[in-house]
């Protein structure tokens, strides 16, 4: 099944619990759209409501895909092209409903464990053999906020090494997500 | 067993296949000391022979460790406390030789197919069972210069997503490379 990740800066907790939106980081960019193109994603939506930050993501892309960098690195160029910038999730689900035919199912990821109900990964790479589109959700800063993970449809369990520590940036998160959904090893 | 991760800064390619010292990227710090950290490995070694680097580094740490990040973070600093800079990968193997009573096991990884005979994971993590400690590594910039490929017992094989298509950054393809050895899911 088609399949697309999205990075969220808003609506994301701060480390007192309050929502706000967060800053692009640019090796995020970068790094999860080296992932998107790795893993095979449609598109890779950078999620963020700020004019300035899509601006600053605006101009990172077209460096890579159209500037100097496009020349300089190849590789990079065919990553940065699966990034899209828009204001809200809702936008980038319109989207995809446009370009699928219908809304994809949508799977929220936490680092904790007490955030609602959680699905194995076995069950969701299962689910990705059914033919709907899906889109997998990143969230920046400390976590996503609960009404994001309350609306998503599954919520992928918390990735936990060999001890309670679960502390990973997104960008390691994200890496060890798709891989375990989508590696063919 | 015991193992060890190391980033490797020096004997590294850069893109014309020369061998250069490359730069501390402050992000690779924080993102392999927490994957060190959710992983179990002992240490997170940090080679790199410049010592105007290493400067940096133990800054870096310091902060996270002993200073202002420290009361900020402490998960942060749980995970900077695992890293270490060392000038050479010989001072890092002597070091755990000294500690475990016998010179540890050298993995070396590429993101390249044409770099040696390759292993797979399933026989690293088979390896790993063993009492004898383990050092992997990872190389930045354009991957570990030959001769260290050479030097090492195993070389992992690459990370294949679901094409061709394999340029990652150091970060995620740590992540990878140590969910797939060490995950007990």
């Amino acid at each position: 099944m088609p399949f697309y990740i999205g990075l969220l800066h808003y609506p994301v907790y701060n480390r007192s619990g309050e929502v706000i939106v967060s800053a692009i980081t640019n090796l995020d960019l970068h790094d999860l759209a080296r992932l998107a193109r790795t893993y095979g994603a449609e598109r890779f939506y950078v999620i963020n409501p700020l004019v300035d930050q899509q601006d600053l993501v605006k101009k990172i892309r077209g460096h890579w895909v159209g500037g100097h960098g496009a020349t300089y690195n190849k590789h990079r160029s065919e990553a940065m092209s699966l990034l899209s910038v828009v204001s809200t999730l809702e936008e980038a689900i319109a989207e995809i409903g446009e370009k699928e035919g219908s809304v994809p199912i949508l799977i929220a990821t936490d680092a904790r464990s007490d955030r609602g109900e959680t699905v194995p990964y076995p069950f969701v790479r299962e689910i990705m053999t059914s033919r709907r589109a899906a889109i997998i959700l990143f969230g920046t800063a400390w976590g996503m906020a609960e009404e994001l993970i309350r609306d998503a449809d599954y919520l992928l369990e918390p990735i936990i090494g060999v001890s309670e520590y679960n502390h990973l940036s997104v960008r390691t998160a994200a890496a060890i997500t798709l891989d375990r959904l989508f590696s063919q090893n």
